[in-house]
């Protein structure tokens, strides 16, 4: 059986168990770019892969957010030395230790266009609250409804995903703003999100509620 | 393509992206048996299905990890009030009401005969590690390597090896030992757990090592 | 030099190195009651003194929380054995021992007349915000200033106040209603909470505040 | 009543309370440097005091913890804009806006020396694991005790010592080797470090100690 949001029988399946209700919105949401830097973005990179649809989405996400006065946060995933990550992490991932502060990849993407009051966060691992400050970043501007866009779906998007779930905070994906070099792992981990921990939206619906704000 | 441990071409590609490493033992193991509780085990609660063959891999592991002094660590999910999980987790996991402190359903299945020197944590979302003193408790013993069995691969399982990896404890999954009621996502996420934060192991090499040590 | 609010040449000293501004009221507050139960509250107790005076300024806010709707969480500590608090805390602080789940010492004070939608958290630490779902509450209910109240003043009081303060949250302490077994612990730790982590202010002010709004 | 260790009468009140047990050490100690850098140790910052003391103390200590393969792990305390430290904390802490990222005052004193393998910990709060990675760091390396140094008794070195002591780690606390630019903060709250999260004991306990392993 496929596992995706395509399949009509796992969603019921999954209805009839008590998962995938809708968070909806809050009225205060803020927008989360993850991961989008060069050891992502760039093909012949170890982890890279052609992310430029979702770099696409995102592009158009960022210019109502900025007009909206929504709060925008970048990650990336960085170290000082293979110490900082530890030996398991090390050994689980290799390329960890291909991730080194202040290297050309670990650099966001320059369409990104950064502004100077939008955090960039460092983060150790998949999920962009462990280990950071951004969750008392969010609380201090009363946020209330996260936007998780970037890469990848089966990794950091799900963990960010995860984590805003667990503090409660209401989380929106809007599809075709994540993605993941692996189509297989994209499809199966969109639908555990959805069903566990956000809303997977169209990207049309989320730039028309941020327009109307 | 199939997204699982089975599918070889998947891990090919994910072993060229630096993912899928072995972390191996270390020297200190605990046992964690996650959410074997009525509400999960018996096929006509809610959330509930067949995990009979997982209940019979984990009743095999406990008497070695007691013989050997393992540390065991049960969970369960209960809240006093649906206001303690909080509105966008009643949202989003309608079943998360029925979850009442006190009520059968979120009691232990009997057959794991819990000792009183074994902790029972009461989670309140899917990883053990979120909001729980689970992370003090194996660091007072000095624990290395967590072995995680239970249910579900997708949900509990896959969030509990994620924090344990995120804190640079080992993280072993014994394959038979962990279920889910959906097959499709059992075996998408052991593949992704497999990948990003524990070994997915045969029982078998698990019950051998508690044994030789 | 007598470390305490009292002391106007001690709080020049921290207001010129840039401590003790004033975080002043947000738009939705909760109220904290600290370990308002037994263990603490009856004189004849271990950990026991006089609290009357906190409990009287205690038991003038709640009735005032509740008739405006503001969100109330009580906490106390309590475990299921010394294995769950880990040997290091029950080294260091030998009278956790004694605080087992079930026992009349960890329950609550009956005059706090705590209402069913008020949660009572088990916390295992001095913070309330540590191994605790407290954060996640109050994140559900869009809460922006957390009013602390209860004992003690130097542990619990005060670690409660650096967490939220760490979060983000507006913390108020209202003086008459936190109070410590040691006179010189509360003066002391009076201080450095309004010159690190909270405002201290007079209980009438907290009245008057909540009275309007 | 003098709140301070020179205090007998003090000491029995909280030894009958069941405070102030020994932890002694472990078998795998690290050693934290706590914020040794410009903004605290030139007297001619807002934040600074003359800690030439203090500096002494970590001076003499480093080299043996380097010879005995003890990790090494500093601090120090800065921000990319004010936004990531937030606005509350921006107001209790008005010194907070001068902590910018890549400016003089938030590096490390040069007579530490430090190596390359030891992580320098960008922390933004007083305690050194909240929104860090310094835990995951210490689980990797299998460490059970902490030896806390550096600066300000009253805020990072009790806010670290806390948290240490939540994940049960033992706390040593080098009596010489920890400064404040406050000598009755100092006093007031090695009493309170030394009853409720560490042993507070004269460094030439910890040289000696670490010397003989």
């Amino acid at each position: 059986m496929e596992h995706s949001l395509n399949n009509p029988a796992l969603r019921r399946q999954y209805d009839a168990a008590g998962f995938g209700g809708r968070v909806g919105w809050g009225s205060r949401p803020a927008l989360l770019v993850i991961d989008m830097a060069g050891a992502w973005t760039s093909p012949g990179e170890q982890l890279g892969s052609d992310l430029s649809g979702v770099m696409s989405g995102i592009v158009r996400l960022l210019p109502i957010a900025r007009r909206q006065r929504i709060p925008v946060y970048f990650t990336t995933m960085a170290y000082g030395s293979p110490e900082e990550a530890g030996e398991v992490v090390c050994r689980k991932l290799p390329h960890t230790r291909q991730m080194l502060r202040g290297s050309e990849r670990v650099q966001l993407a320059p369409e990104l266009n950064r502004q100077p009051d939008e955090p960039l966060i460092e983060k150790p691992r998949a999920s962009a609250f462990f280990a950071t400050n951004l969750l008392a970043m969010l609380i201090a501007r009363g946020i209330d409804t996260v936007i998780v866009t970037g890469c990848s779906t089966s990794g950091c998007i799900r963990g960010t995903c995860e984590s805003a779930h667990n503090y409660n905070f209401r989380v929106i994906v809007p599809r075709e703003a994540v993605g993941d070099r692996s189509i297989s792992a994209h499809e199966a981990n969109l639908f555990d999100i959805d069903a566990r921990y956000a809303d997977v939206v169209p990207l049309q619906q989320v730039l028309d509620h941020l327009n109307a704000l």
